[in-house]
């Protein structure tokens, strides 16, 4: 066996089919939603332009997606100008809503997000996840969807699926949770304990959180590293807009890259992990400080008090990150290292030494290193809203013609 | 703006294109080639039946290969069967071929390929091109290309365009070596010194390599990070059957991740780089010898006879190779390694350290450690096989009907 054709498959909806017209058509369909989504509201003659196709073509395509309740019609677009006025499109407000849920350690979390990105409906719980089973806590996790699913019904919405956002390794089935040390599971299979009724899809939190800097972040990057932080530290790395998985979907495990080869065991079986300098615990410990709930809240309030010890810990934690990012950017060659979750808060102390280290050890140019604004809301938003882009990507799956 | 609708472009050939009849015809042609490459000798009706089209469209497409020279028809398939036997198909041995050249530390090769991945005709001029300025080495590259086109022509070949190996780092112009520091070349534009005529891709030694191991090596593999030496260290990654360029080009720089922190100083501006461990030079000054030509053959025929000096260098160089690969695993979620290049012949006496250190630091599922089998003519070989690509990937861009 040769390796398949890259550059004759599309990718996406139709991949590895045959390039029929029944394909052809289900990406175009995707075209438009797109087109209309990050440009709108665009009359169908603008879309046609935008994306090469007849304004006849595009006329089939619209009606389709009106009939499914994608896209809906503002009424007349510029009315000053000569001619008939066309009709303004605009992504719909009442269609479909993706559903995000987050199990933290120490809250859950879930919102609905419609089509044009709006958060509609949320719900949190407050409480520590750590040790429990996860029958218990996956029930109320169903009880919060529960909530906002009526929300968002109430609103006119119908959810599409659901994504639950987890600190650990999900496999590839994208439903069993591998290894979650943090809430001590391991090799459990969340589907059976989720309200059924929609697609379910569970994912690491770390390449959720990439994943909405990817589709919110400010910074328009194709190609970066998010690193965030709960009680481990999460990698995850996009590489030409597309999340890297890897053969087990375990890419992106920056906490266990060696830092220094003889250094303390970390829980993985390795030695000098980042994790051991740089993770929450390490840092407590470092700045002689208890581990405990809110570790990242307190450690970032007595560092802007000017807590000397905690101050030099995060510096100490920077230069760790420093020097497992280099290894990370020389591999990687990425536009830019995104530091998000609860590395977010203590930016501020963590990112000169960081940067510092890296500039030392890199030789190549520069790679920006910015903190991402939607800090610990980055993996539920990006749950929320891969159920939403899957929506855009193949309206065609949805509308029930595909 | 929003990220491009990744699920909605088709990759390669129409990428970014509206999805148009054109495109279309164009991937599909690259079906047909890929699939009768693959599968060979097939009638049309297996190549309908492969790619899921009838069989009246892929005449049309076959036809128009036909007439391009890239199918021939070798007559009646299996005459035994019942009804009119169709006439089988195989990818052209007279059509377009691709040149592939390498630039070594050591020496320079020039190798032609055909369609069907045949070796047509080949060239090598042995003596170190270290230190020489680019005008000299690359007349004497472009008098071998010479030399391997006339003969390719000779065989009823038609050159479809010349891609170049170079042991540094390439720009994403494909033709500027930014950085050799083996060679001494820094931001040079070979297309001045290369033959005109035919079209030029200049690309990293060990991309080329990865590429090779990618589509001739033994392993199916289509997520792998390639490691490969001849003086300095070369790595190279390829995720889902791609290779991954980064930013700049600049991915897959395996050699100057940290290993050793506070380790010696490095070339690169960094400190405790892997090739101060495992780089040809330190390995061979850990065994006690001085550097000079053919460094990998001096240090495999002492390990093989016994040596014990060159031996714990080799075990030391492995364990330093372990300790980079345990972060780059961790971040890439490899399906396997493989050893190419120079590294493939010291394999033996590498691997060992290499695997133990590797397993004791990744706590995830094993990931193999395997050799090419290509050794060093891995990039040269990858490098003529890149043009052969580009020709199966887009067929009707040769054809002139795009």
């Amino acid at each position: 066996m040769t390796a398949p054709p890259h550059g004759a498959h599309p990718s996406g909806p139709g991949r590895g089919l045959p390039d029929t017209q029944q394909g052809m058509r289900r990406r175009n369909l995707a075209r438009v939603m797109h087109t209309v989504r990050a440009e709108g509201p665009l009359s169908r003659a603008t879309v046609a332009s935008r994306i090469g196709l007849t304004r006849a073509a595009v006329s089939t395509l619209v009606d389709e997606l009106i009939r499914a309740g994608l896209l809906e019609e503002l009424g007349p677009e510029r009315p000053g100008r000569v001619g008939r006025p066309g009709s303004a499109l605009a992504v719909s407000g009442q269609g479909p809503a993706g559903i995000g849920a987050e199990i933290g350690v120490d809250h859950l979390a879930v919102c609905a997000v419609d089509l044009r990105g709006v958060v509609r409906a949320r719900a949190v719980r407050h409480g520590t996840n750590r040790g429990r089973p996860p029958r218990p806590v996956l029930a109320e996790l169903t009880a919060l969807v529960g909530e906002v699913v009526a929300e968002a019904e109430r609103s006119g919405l119908r959810p599409a699926g659901l994504a639950v956002a987890v600190p650990g390794l999900v496999g590839r089935d994208a439903r069993t949770v591998v290894r979650a040390p943090n809430l001590g599971w391991h090799d459990t299979d969340l589907a059976p304990h989720l309200p059924d009724g929609m697609p379910l899809t569970v994912d690491n939190e770390a390449n959720f959180g990439a994943l909405a800097e990817l589709w919110l972040g400010d910074g328009a990057l194709h190609e970066f590293l998010h690193v965030s932080a709960e009680i481990g530290i999460g990698g995850a790395v996009v590489v030409e807009g597309r999340l890297l998985r890897g053969t087990h979907g375990f890419a992106g495990e920056l906490g266990h890259v060696p830092v220094r080869p003889e250094g303390p065991p970390c829980a993985c079986g390795g030695r000098g992990c980042l994790e051991q300098y740089a993770g929450e615990e390490a840092v407590l410990r470092a700045a002689g400080l208890a581990p405990g709930e809110n570790g990242v809240e307190v450690l970032a309030e007595r560092a802007a008090q000017g807590d000397k010890g905690v101050r030099r810990a995060l510096r100490d934690a920077g230069i760790a990150l420093g020097i497992a990012l280099t290894g990370a950017v020389n591999l990687l060659d990425p536009e830019a290292v995104v530091l998000g979750g609860a590395l977010a808060a203590l930016a501020p102390w963590l990112v000169p030494s960081l940067e510092r280290e890296l500039a030392e050890r890199t030789a190549g140019p520069a790679c920006t290193v910015s903190v991402s604004r939607l800090g610990s809301e980055g993996p539920l938003l990006g749950a929320a809203h891969s159920v939403v882009r899957a929506v855009l990507d193949d309206p065609a799956a949805l509308s029930g013609r595909a």
